[in-house]
């Protein structure tokens, strides 16, 4: 199983009044992981849409342990957590650069689609692209 | 049970290049939906925070049923799932006005902190809070 | 002259933590703004793009006098400051709601072009629009 | 004059519905680049608002001039255009990595102050900050 790791420097217009990061930037990050992730399998994902090929979220749970803060450095584990024909799962772990303690994990659902956002089977749609990515699995 | 209804109008930086709203919106849309609910419970929250008590998240979830468009009228509708001493859960779902389906649902869990983000009772440590959430819930 | 007044609740994820709306929401509540003036004018920004007409910035300009904080409630006050066959230009000024001291002034020099992002002459590629914004500035 | 250069790669949540990046995020990109210019000389802009000094943004200005899209990689150059006792003026131009053309240009004009956001005269309230920017302007 592949685990790429991502790493971002927070930025100051991810805090909030609070002081730390606020939650609404995790899914970003995870996104951030996501197309790394997709990226150094070897089909950026940018290229993966411009075939036609959508990927939007049907779930998303994210878990938040511990806050992260302005210009922490992060990195972002992301690995494929559940594959089918038609879905893909992926699962984050988000640390600070150097620390073994976890700041959140999450996961997000997602399903293959078309342009129009009509759900396909991947593995005929676009059968290499489903074949490289149960081989990371 | 109180449920408040949150109206929105989507802005043209809240969508990507799939053409709808990107998912990540929605965790601030459910927060919209929260500051209202509260203020309409009649404590802004904005003045919770003022006396020193904090709401961050533990937890979220989210399930995306159908997309949302730029210039949709959104409406969030927004209760509470779940209270105890240290926690809170509000439950979140969002609709297209004059719609009858549903796009989004998702919920929050927190966890009641003073200043410095350490958990507390919130029974102690602001009975009057505790007692009119309760009285909503 | 027609000045559009848009109101908004600041959000919590809009704020920094300096405690105060990080800048880089102003660009998106210009835009709301924008949307509003030109719903109001009667041609909804949804229905022009859908007819393969975008209006990209070239020039973004804000001033911050006075911060905005988490639930103040927010008028944008919208207007169109010059307009030519290719160009508009949007003016904005940003208030607290029932003061009179004006937060923050920008302004969003915009183009006219296709789908494919060039630009076009609007009188010719779509005279009604030109002569209705004409009747608005 | 130093001059920093701070890479990026472009988020999905950082484009719109036009398919390319969308203009609020530039602003947050020129913080990303100020933030590592000022950590590049020396001292990480998070402790100096630990010290309790702050810098409020007083003008914005953004020129676009060539669209980013998802997944790029991009360079921001970061230098300080102007410096006084009381205000500092960045300035920012935004590539793509390994092309010549720039994207946008940008500057932010700040006013130094206290916790409380009244304005500071730098060189007084903190000589040895003012004398290490002074000497890379």
């Amino acid at each position: 199983m592949l685990i790429t790791e991502t790493k971002l420097i927070v930025r100051y217009a991810e805090t909030d009044r609070m002081g730390i990061v606020h939650h609404s930037n995790y899914p970003i990050w995870f996104e951030a992981g996501r197309t790394d992730f997709i990226r150094k399998v070897g089909l950026p994902y940018s290229q993966i849409e411009d075939r036609g090929i959508m990927l939007p979220l049907l779930e998303l749970k994210c878990n938040f342990k511990s806050p992260a803060n302005y210009e922490d450095e992060i990195i972002v584990k992301t690995s494929i957590k559940e594959m089918t024909y038609t879905r893909i799962v992926f699962y984050y772990e988000v640390y600070k650069d150097k620390q073994e303690s976890v700041l959140s994990t999450g996961e997000t659902m997602h399903v293959w689609t078309d342009k129009n956002l009509k759900p396909v089977n991947l593995k005929k749609f676009a059968p290499e692209i489903y074949k490289l990515l149960c081989s990371v699995t």
